[in-house]
């Protein structure tokens, strides 16, 4: 009769680097990294994580750490952890893993998250010919709301979730990933049809020993070496479900992982106390250290029942999700609208992408219009629970997709207004800290993956 | 003291044809077609509308009626309504206009409408290369509530919208549409990166006389002749709002729509009982007859004020919406994902279209699942209240995008599940009366707008 | 194939009284009231009614008209209408009767409403020991939005639903009535624990031929001469539904009623805009004209299957309901709380009505510190869509009752602040029109029923 | 730029009795009781607590550690906290002091919790007349949800609060008070308009030394001799907010509490997991050990500025609620209603009290229908999410309460149905464990309290 107080399966110690962590993690995707942990069909666990880029980033004025990270190393995450059924039986490759998520939050004592942009030439974000600079805002968490030094005027409460939860590819799939990248990375600059912000970013990250970390298996054993060598980057999700982003993936949500190795071999991290849709600024959610609470079910051969395939291989699937029923309750919403014609005025065709980039900068003018910077605004929307939407994916030749914010973040009504009170300190709400470190030349229009 | 009864400027008779209505209808946008009525800010009024495509398709059980429309003569709207302040100054070009929604449903004996898709030879839809053929499902409204013969075994609350709100152009910003939808329709084949369904169909619906309704402009006359050959089609939304096709524009909305030319000439049509995020199969909502109740307030300099131009001129900016308080609340949503990897295996970068896409394709083969045909989805989840989001846009090189399902219009339990009690009816629930009408050859891969 | 309009099976003329309409009305409930009109299980069909007292009210600047009203008048009713299977069997005593609300609102061109309270001489209202006089506001309406010359500041969307919905009682049931409610009257005199407001109003409205109408049943009848003498008032709700005042029972709600007689005979009207949980005032709703449409099944022995009796015979019996999924989203409410310690500091025992009129006291004094009269405030309460909870009910000896009030709904932030910012117009917002026509002398503790 | 993290200020060894912690817990409101910590205005500080009977209850399959508690000893408090400004001015009578709740939750290792109606001879609970014996279940949590063993086919997500936190009154109003509550307890037996179940309790708790806890004064000192007999027990919530069992009281949350001394003295306890609006059956919510993250506002001269006194004296006032943004949505609800008539068929006048008690009969025996025992539903709706409203309280005789339960709780479909598809399974689902141990004599109607 004892209660179901979580076992603790992958315990953080935050006074130690990523590495030390006595069950060490892993930031790449692999069906032979081994198992740290084995649960239980019912059983409730912990799994604590470290934030997506191990500490690297500080709770401090400047976005200069935001520039000295390795990209190679994220994301940092806790597993792969082996799931059985009650009778001891692991999973199996064609199985369902569903994942409840019980309970979620940053690790006690570390009640703090950022939200940044990488520099241009550093990787970038969705609006990187806007905005080539890193920039860095750090939030503060009162419970459930987070309020930023550096964004003044605004106060949430967040909907808390792991960007990423996926289980190990088999080498199969991990296979199918390698090759559609490389191809990518490789021809991606004949690509026409894309504004040309997003040229100025890498089309793929392909794997790389640098900054490779593999659990168990020690850094420079031949087991290493030959691992870094094919395991996949985290950047993307796939069809294990990956770094998905699904900013409501919250508690009493529930996730269906196709299984491809024994074991299913899950693993999580890159907490979120908070996302808008879209996670524009790259690593754009409030992120932070945190802990899930979880519970696995196996539905046995459920890739097969539930999942259907597309693509030339059985493996072609991807993950389901059942949102849980917290939320913050939103009443009113502004809602601003892209269509695929971009900056300079060139029409494309029901190019998703580009409407709803044009959305998000709608946003960032409207609202900086009441006493933000541009920048202030891009990260704040990369931040809060706004949602991103496909409105019309038909109508030839504009996608239309549209950004709703919710008014209630605001101390200000940011609604338009006919008669013009003066719409609050418009001039005066300057950034306390957050330092603008573009040092890099005037944007050029230069690959740097493409010519890489 | 007399209460707010809306005043009715623009009647609809549903037993004559859209183009014999008494306040004459257009299907064009273009800064000289006349207006129809005048209204004063503060005002309530009334605007009838026929459903999109003017009462071609009937209360039948075959989607042949689908084939035989003229696709030039979509979309039927209501106005232009010229929009006064209390002093009975006109609206002007920089001002915004914000119109409120207070009111609005089917018109009154007419409690119907329709879901169909396109065949692929006559424009076909977002999934046209799986679903080449015409489909048509009907559905009745039992008050708030949506049900179909063709789709048993479902139904739910509308979230009901004008699909159409917009202003005129200048003449100015006409130019700018013709412009670069022409470039477009021209060089639109040369395109790599889109997947090859959507070279079936028409890059762009460049201005034609044919079938141009210009409302008290009657048809032949030189002034017809001129601008019906200048005119832009109603199919995208653009700078003026237009086609936008937000599901959520529903009672107690606030639209605040840029002023191009003097009594900002508003129009308004295409009425939705219901629609999904992206309207997937073309005439993908609940499309119907209907009214709205509306009221006006002119936002002077507005434009200035309140939006950003993006691109050459002034002119390119974009409506802001305030979505209205009232909607049905669903508890549990079942969610899809897409990444930007085709059906082919081949990847493409941050394609959010083709991470929609796959969401879409996912839901629908999974829902088949549960004893429905695969068309019967695809129309279900184009009409039903589904949210299409984009989760992740920044992680190269795959958009995330997904699409939301509220569990709980299926009379039926749809989620995954460990132990197989047999789901439902899974071959029984065969559809009534749905015609797959598609007499065309196996789908090529020409693209009939390439080749026009 | 024909789309399920639906059918007209009583029909309102504004322009005449509501003695005079084509389908006649009926104020009272008696198991001999001839039915209306006939619909079939499934059938969707339209009712119209006039307000609760027959348009005695008018849209004007005074409280006069609510001082000459005949209580015993209210409340015309719409129906009976007499439920069959699709059989043609009709419903008999032990089904339930489900009857869904699919849709609702006002009488077209009758877009406005009133909230009042009644003299204490005239049979008061809740705080009628603090709010002695007949009071009225005037709404109108802009769609789903109320607002009111009288209460500025003020706008909110309406949950409009039916104030009565209910079947005839038997006369076994009917007899059970006039015995419990003669009782109190005649011997409510004694009761001590209540405050002494309520003993100023009357305890129980019995049978009296006086302003009864009874359908078909010609006044001056000798049938009517019998029937009004024992028909039921229609004030109270009781076993058989009727005035429930449930201010969420808006479209999409399904009521569960027990059948006591052939053909279930069921009757509605009394509609409300938006109603306050408590509907605190008397005419405390938006009561306005109104027209409901329904669909009813017959559950076969339903009230077997489902009602449990609680007290003497089978017949003590209670309907339930089912809410309907939409409502405005509110997310801030200010709540005000009560328990069972009455205005004079007297301590009574786990007395939810004390509680709760403390709560109602509480916010009044409250809402009034922003610029409103007590009045004003009063009537607000009333027709708002406010909560009326009961928190605590077991813990001597204080009930604890709340009162939530959705921020929204005012035009300024209503919540408390340290830094006082002046708080709104506080003192220029003066009532427009609202007359308070209190001419009576000065309270007295005199129960003018126990005088009776 | 350090985090804010949460300052421990009381702290909660569960390995100890609730008299040994290190800081000493108190069980009375009184204005000498020490302060156990100072707290800033705008500081986050974290208070744990034991549940209510101080861990008296076990997680066992009996109700017999329910009919063993002593009464005297709840509820067990932690505070009193002081609390200053910025300036280190302490908070002043008259001023409001505004806490708003940051976080809250199970203690870490205690994941579990209970809900239990006591005996009749020892307290009862809201039906206790029909309810007469001690029962007990037990829930275990996972993450935001709760089940229990005693009521299985049930989950729901909890929303957790406290049902206690005020300030400490002053001496004139505790004098007030035991006044009142005396002159009830001496009195109450003359009542006559309540229904005979609610005499089987007692009146009021007036204070008394057995059980008693002070804080910092140690047992058996004179000043624990003196205060003793004259603190408030803390059973009822009164004008220093206290035991209000709000049950929406969430994280986001905002009290604004009257102040009476110096210090405002703060404290708070009685942690729910969950409650039903009632709290019906008296430990009635899922009990816990819990912890609060607080922070407290100081509004100047608030009580003037914000309350208006009702009653001979300035202290006669009550806080106010703001409610959080955050409780899970639920979309259909299952409504049971009850009027003013007792389960005898007796008439009661506008007794809300009365009116509630049948609606929650009315559900239990409805829901008793779906396999579960009458006991098991009472204790359900004690503890899940039902609201409890006052729906009409003007329409004489009748007052119109309800009860809503969500209908999501349940693993079956709970509505009432034409097709008797077997509802589930309605015979099988014993309760496993729950023992009900009245070992008493059949109910009297001895009032015992007044024969005490």
């Amino acid at each position: 009769m004892a209660p179901p107080t979580p076992r603790l399966v992958v315990p953080i110690d935050l006074t130690k680097k990523p590495w030390e962590q006595k069950v060490p993690l892993h930031n790449r995707f692999h069906p032979e990294i081994p198992p740290v942990a084995d649960v239980k069909e019912g059983e409730m666990f912990r799994v604590e994580m470290v934030d997506w880029i191990g500490g690297a980033i500080g709770d401090n004025d400047s976005a200069h750490d935001l520039k000295a990270i390795n990209l190679s190393e994220g994301h940092y995450l806790s597993g792969p952890i082996r799931v059985f059924d009650k009778e001891g039986v692991p999973a199996k490759a064609g199985d369902l893993l569903a994942v409840e998520i019980c309970n979620l939050g940053p690790l006690p004592g570390s009640e703090w998250g950022y939200t940044g942009s990488l520099d241009r030439e550093h990787g970038g974000s969705f609006l990187t010919d806007h905005f080539p600079a890193a920039t860095k805002a750090i939030w503060y968490f009162e419970g459930i709301y987070a309020h930023s030094p550096q964004i003044p005027g605004v106060r949430f409460a967040g909907i808390t979730h792991p960007g990423i939860i996926g289980t190990a590819p088999s080498m199969e799939l991990l296979n199918i990933w390698n090759e559609r990248e490389t191809e990518l990375q490789e021809n991606g600059h004949k690509l026409l049809t894309l504004s040309d912000h997003l040229h100025q970013r890498p089309f793929a990250c392909l794997p790389t020993p640098d900054g490779c970390y593999l659990g168990k298996i020690e850094q420079g054993t031949p087991e290493w070496e030959k691992i870094s060598k094919e395991a996949a980057r985290t950047i993307p999700g796939r069809e294990n479900g990956g770094n998905c982003d699904i900013k409501n993936l919250s508690t009493g949500s529930k996730i269906y992982l196709p299984v491809f190795v024994e074991g299913a071999n899950l693993s999580t991290g890159d907490m979120h106390f908070s996302q808008g849709d879209g996670e524009v600024s790259f690593c754009g959610a409030i992120e932070m250290n945190g802990f899930l609470e979880l519970k696995c079910e196996i539905i046995r051969g459920g890739m097969k029942e539930y999942l259907t395939p597309m693509g030339p291989t059985p493996l072609h699937v991807n993950p389901i999700f059942e949102i849980g029923p917290i939320e913050p309750r939103f009443s009113e919403w502004l809602v601003f609208e892209g269509v695929s014609v971009d900056e300079n005025g060139k029409q494309h065709y029901l190019d998703a992408s580009i409407a709803f980039k044009r959305a998000v900068l709608n946003a960032i003018d409207y609202i900086s219009k009441f006493g933000y910077s541009r920048e202030q605004v891009y990260l704040l929307l990369s931040a809060c629970p706004c949602e991103g939407r496909i409105s019309g994916i038909v109508d030839s030749p504009n996608a239309c997709a549209t950004l709703a914010i919710p008014t209630a973040i605001f101390d200000q009504d940011i609604r338009p207004k006919a008669r013009k009170v003066p719409v609050g300190p418009r001039v005066v709400r300057t950034p306390d800290v957050m330092k603008l470190t573009y040092d890099g030349n005037l944007p050029t229009t230069k690959n740097p993956s493409a010519s890489a």
